[in-house]
């Protein structure tokens, strides 16, 4: 789906207000951003330099305020803050739900975070501190633990008379959680039951006992599979002893997903999702330092394995020519053994019981493609430079190097991960350094041995 | 996110179910299936090789045959359709959504699309055919064509009693779409409004006239983008004449965004998410032949221009050791540029509008990195060779090579898109190819014009 054409909505929206900006008219912006969400106008202040966004920030309707910071991410949060005053601040986030305000809380300035606290009431107070106590990245963190709750003894009609009295329901809404008087889940009565069963009966009687809970340890990913893979529009999240802590709702849950899915694309570029397009330059070139520093050291290490074969780079130009063929067609076929075993690990469907039978059909496609661009190469070698002997020395380095591509593709993210490094993240980087000290070594070495007869 | 642990529950099960296989007992599998919703069996099929598949899909309920079968990859599904009797496949496929229905019809054997299409009424097969019209990955497709409509003249009293006697409610419902006689969408009834509002007043009073709607050629990825950003749970789908054609929920929403994810991951493999991990092994070389034959293409461009400089390679053989790590810097430095580009574009946060601001911000942190890294790679040149002019020269072609990188970095996606090309799939190619010969044109071009004097 990425072939299609890019969210154009957003880039029209984009193009809209910079021409808006541009005028000077403030009244045109004002009057574009106010028909925006707020996700999207988080996406826009995202997408613009740092002047034109605290202008079109000064003219966003203050009540969406909270729900923008909510939404942007961490540096361009930090920028937007240093741009408000601590009443603005306060005001902006003292609406917000707890859920959303435990993740921002960090980023607010000491003052404005003891006002806040000090306008809570006490339950809301110990809620947010349940919230907090949980890593972001976890059940705990994402749930909120505002509940609708009822209780299993109670008729329908009671239930359907209390949401009448109460007028206001929460914004996703598919089940009510049912406890018991020490709030410990029972289970959870369906919207759908509870529209549909005799009103005279007691919830007890329709509630699914056997509803999917989530423990509040678990962490987000594996949240976001457990919604995916039953279809959850909302979850209690339990403790131990069943008690419910809070719900997540599938709103949060695409966030999540999301995020993730945004995170290991960048991450492959050793990039970060929570950084400012527009940072400043010395702070986006700082930012990439240590990802060409470790690039910088695997590529002295591949210079190291040349400069072992200095005598056959001179003697036999053609290898100097050729050897980055080698060094790239292994680093590819690496790649794309690496990527498939990453996502399976990922997606839990690579474990140690299936993963020798995988490693095995990648060594077998590794042989197979080993051939064929072998024959592919060394025909072209030969062609190039009439040498026969050249052309069988590159096509069995290329063999070798396809077979370690695979074996380095297939055993380097299970390496990784018992060293607690992301394979995600550095996978990339180790099996190039592989694959190319191995082209080399395979390549130039055999020539020296081969064509130089030492 | 993706530091994490893997979906260990997946994982688990996976090596739950391949220690029963093993053990034989057939009766251990089944009760280890049975516990697995549909998308978990489908995940656990998808990780097995073919015959442990084929022995684990006979224990399946064959009341769940037909979500798996949806759930699974189009090559994953194709190997259980192929095991699969044409009566048992019929009641597989007969009692799906029809949107789910028409996404793997066109995977059934024509015997079986004629049976499920003959036993269907009148009013199933013209939905049927709506949803075929219109492509996969379009609004259209993604709906679902049965949708439950009320009218606006009637009492909430009337709508509740009518959902009493219906018995049975959508999975995904949170709003009633309100339509006219001739089935024009008028707006939505949230479910909260029939909850809390007096019965005895019309739905036209309390509907909401400027609900989200998505018109039915949108794409998917924008459907998916509107459910963000306006946190939708569901969605009317219409036609031009605001006609309601079906829904989109945020269940179906999930599994675009998520295969979205992974078809950016592997696209940058060239690999394609729509095939079996253990696909016969000359089915899964062949398929990365195209991949690996564009690399071939760029690494022998590489060569042609080390073959115009071999006299220098041979003369000064530290050039032949030290040009990769010019080609490598301005390679990854490059990536970094066009990650950035390509998931800004994709998300509409980049369009013709800041492009230009964007561009110069990346040849600054190019000229900054260029000089940083030129420090420091012409340091390690004049420390290993001990000649100052060789540092030089490397440390002039490292910062050309980083502008080189950032420039085709930032304008590479918008030069691919206009030849309709996915920058995603072609970028990192395109853009290796670029750093690759200007790298080596730099600085073996320079060695050969300041080193040797010509």
């Amino acid at each position: 789906m990425a072939e299609q054409a890019p969210t154009e909505k957003t880039a029209r929206q984009l193009d809209r207000l910079s021409e808006a900006l541009d005028s000077g008219v403030k009244y045109r912006v004002s009057r574009l951003v106010s028909g925006l969400s707020a996700a999207e106008v988080g996406d826009l202040l995202e997408s613009l330099p740092l002047p034109k966004r605290l202008a079109v920030w000064d003219l966003v309707n203050p009540e969406m305020d909270g729900d923008v910071l909510v939404d942007v991410n961490d540096e361009v949060r930090a920028s937007l803050i240093r741009d408000m005053d601590p009443e603005e601040l306060v005001a902006a986030v003292g609406d917000l739900d707890l859920d959303d305000l435990a993740d921002i809380l960090d980023d607010l300035p000491d003052a404005v975070i003891a006002t806040v606290l000090s306008s809570m009431d006490r339950q809301d107070r110990e809620r947010l501190d349940r919230v907090l106590s949980y890593p972001e990245d976890s059940a705990g963190g994402l749930m909120d633990p505002d509940v609708l709750t009822i209780r299993p003894d109670v008729s329908l009609d009671v239930v359907l008379r209390y949401l009448r009295v109460r007028g206001e329901l929460p914004e996703v809404f598919d089940i009510l959680f049912v406890v018991d008087r020490a709030g410990r889940l029972l289970g959870g009565l369906k919207l759908a039951d509870l529209l549909t069963r005799d009103p005279s009966t007691p919830v007890a009687e329709h509630m699914d006992r056997d509803m999917r809970t989530i423990p509040v340890e678990l962490s987000a990913s594996q949240v976001a599979t457990e919604f995916e893979h039953h279809d959850l529009i909302s979850a209690p999240v339990i403790d131990a002893d069943r008690m419910l802590l809070g719900t997540i709702t599938i709103d949060d849950v695409v966030d999540v997903i999301r995020e993730e899915a945004e995170h290991s694309v960048l991450t492959m570029a050793g990039l970060d999702e929570e950084g400012d397009m527009f940072a400043p330059v010395l702070q986006s070139a700082r930012r990439r330092w240590l990802w060409l520093g470790v690039n910088l050291v695997t590529a002295l290490m591949a210079a190291g394995a040349l400069f072992l074969f200095e005598p056959t780079l001179e003697q036999i130009v053609a290898t100097a020519v050729l050897f980055p063929v080698v060094m790239s067609m292994g680093g590819i076929a690496g790649t794309q053994t690496l990527t498939l075993m990453v996502r399976g690990v990922a997606t839990g469907q690579i474990s140690e019981r299936n993963a020798p039978a995988l490693l095995r059909k990648e060594l077998a496609v590794g042989l197979m493609n080993g051939l064929v661009f072998s024959l592919v190469v060394g025909g072209i070698a030969v062609a190039w430079y009439g040498q026969l002997a050249l052309g069988i020395v590159i096509a069995i380095a290329i063999l070798i190097n396809l077979l370690a591509g695979a074996l380095a593709g297939a055993l380097i993210p299970s390496f990784l991960r018992r060293m607690s490094i992301d394979p995600a993240l550095a996978g990339g980087v180790v099996l190039t350094t592989v694959t190319d000290v191995i082209g080399i070594l395979a390549f130039v070495g055999l020539a020296t041995f081969v064509l130089l007869g030492h």
